[in-house]
């Protein structure tokens, strides 16, 4: 059986030409970083051409980019420093948030001193702007607005660039996670007003288990890991050398190829929206999925029925590999709590696809024939 | 130039048969772990194996295996938990620790209502009972003991049956830093009365990234890292899965070779002890060299001189590598922590050589000549 991978929003392939910059490393090349002798220099050196790199990428300065373990550590980190090092009382954030935010917020929230509130999103699921507005000229304390810059189960894209003048306006620290969004976006951040951003590797064809965090320079913290002096003392633990190594090199990739594989996965989007619209009665979309919306993702409202509850288990028999929210919360069972925040489609089965450049249009039309299949 | 490695306490190579085993998880079967279709649950069960595995080999059950980013990321959440979430109030810890024990309970000696104490140490830097007892039985409140079994620096070894013991009698939480041991001795978690282990794949011709934390199922903490359910909500973030994988086949490897490893680099260190002893005149070593210590680890004091001061520079520029002390903190200028905490031989210079099995007495050789030409 031939599988067909509609879950890039999940986990991507390794480039194997990401694989091919790190084996050195995973071989010869594996001196500690923070050794002093030639051989630790070497991968020093490694290390610090990818800062530079990524850097470059997403308009920063070298000395603003931290490497970490994953999005979810670069997230909790900058939650953390926000309120235990920058002063903020006043939490803001959504309740479509992935749960590497909206844990961290739950768990500070319940702190002494610290209130946590969420703002309206609008019935797409957008942010709505007046209510974050409103949220920030209510507090009397600091703020931390941490809102994600795409959803990673409905694909709404954040107005960045005025939540960050909003925030601005009312001093208020901006932690973005970009999860969803670096590697397969340009992001100059030089022209956004964000504190912290957070992104992982293995989103955009790059290794597991290491991400980056971005640190405005205008903002000092400390470490959440404390120990050796790595990443100029603000993140310790001998560095995952391959994984940034590969990270740099995937970005670099993605970057380069943004122009012809964003509009090549968007038109693979389109095409398969409108096939299931052609195909299957009664769908609708989740999100704003003709507005401001990844391209790499669509999630679709089917009609609940017996046969439309049993669709994920039986693509998985057919060797299809989708899903109904984020992977990370796929144990929990509960659904998705970003449909069930939004409110709109609860009676219907959400099912997330979502694509990479590996995918094709005939891989469309045989999921498209087998969800019609199925249901 | 040859360059002869002996700085295997700060990192050792990637055994090619743990590369071997990651390489279909760095290619093929990339699946998200945490995905409920039958190409997630594949890479999931790769990990459940690894974790049953490492369970085995360490005395554990898997239920107590938890896999982080590495040793400094474990030891920061043992200790962030038992003052957290198992109300330790009394922080006794030794000056001879790693900085990823160091600093963390720095960090947390100055917040509010929470005591640090250190412990003293004998001449060779071995840990006085007396002096934890006397610690443990004056404080009021619940202690957490922080000790490492085996310093990285000086290679002495903690009788970690003992403090286990001790730390029972007096309720005490009992941390751990095994990140020199595990992998090199046999650890049978049953046996001993320890609340938290901390350890790393890189030390032990595992991959870099990836750790372990151990946490007896009698005590019940909270994540440090907030997120997804991952780690049986533990620890969240999506998994290295080819860190994971790597790790369990490297302790694999390293268990099963144990016994003629342990001979042969003991033997090593043994043989260039006695050339040094031989040939260099006023040398003596740090620690409790020929007694409880490691096998892995001979820490040489060298006479100060201004050629002794040059010996780790000139090591390098004949492509050998040693340290002066640990890794992680060799950024920093101030000399070892270790060697000043214990006090003597402080007028000398420290030099760590550390072993692996793919070292050579051919090796020791070429090192010990060219020591006796540096100085």
């Amino acid at each position: 059986m031939q599988r067909i991978y509609f879950d890039n929003a999940a986990t991507t392939a390794l480039d194997p030409e990401v694989l091919e910059v790190m084996m050195p490393y995973l071989t010869e090349k594996f001196g500690n970083p923070s050794s002093i002798y030639s051989y630790g220099r070497e991968t020093k050196i490694a290390i610090e051409t990818a800062r530079k790199s990524v850097a470059k990428i997403l308009g920063a300065h070298p000395g603003e980019i931290f490497f970490t373990s994953g999005g979810t550590e670069s997230s909790n980190t900058a939650i953390t420093a926000a309120i235990r090092d920058l002063g903020c009382k006043n939490i803001i954030s959504s309740p479509i948030e992935h749960h590497a935010t909206l844990h961290s917020v739950e768990y500070w929230g319940k702190q002494d001193g610290l209130k946590l509130s969420f703002i309206k999103l609008d019935e797409t699921g957008h942010v709505d702007m007046e209510s974050l507005r409103a949220l920030l000229a209510a507090s009397t304390e600091r703020s931390l607005v941490t809102l994600m810059h795409a959803n990673n189960e409905i694909g709404n894209l954040l107005d960045i660039k005025a939540v960050g003048e909003l925030c601005k306006e009312y001093d208020a620290i901006f932690h973005c996670d970009t999860v969803q969004t670096v590697g397969h976006y340009p992001l100059n951040l030089k022209e956004i007003n964000v504190h912290f951003i957070s992104a992982a590797g293995h989103k955009f064809h790059g290794p597991k288990g290491v991400g980056i965090l971005y640190v405005n320079e205008n903002v000092s913290i400390k470490p959440m890991i404390n120990g050796g002096g790595q990443e100029r003392n603000m993140r310790a633990g001998t560095e995952n050398l391959y994984g940034i190594i590969g990270f740099a090199k995937a970005l670099e990739i993605a970057t380069a190829r943004y122009e012809q594989d964003s509009a090549y996965i968007q038109d693979l989007k389109n095409y398969m929206k409108s096939r299931l619209e052609t195909n299957i009665e009664g769908i609708s979309f989740n999100g704003d999925c003709n507005g401001r919306c990844l391209y790499t993702v669509l999630n679709v409202a089917f009609p609940k029925t017996e046969k439309t509850e049993m669709i994920l288990f039986n693509l998985d028999m057919a060797g299809i590999c989708v899903s109904g929210g984020s992977a990370c919360s796929s144990g929990a069972n509960a659904g998705s709590h970003v449909i069930n925040s939004i409110g709109t489609n609860l009676n219907q089965v959400p099912v997330r696809f979502s694509f990479s450049r590996h995918n094709t249009k005939e891989e469309v039309d045989a999921v498209v024939a087998k969800v019609k299949e199925f249901i």
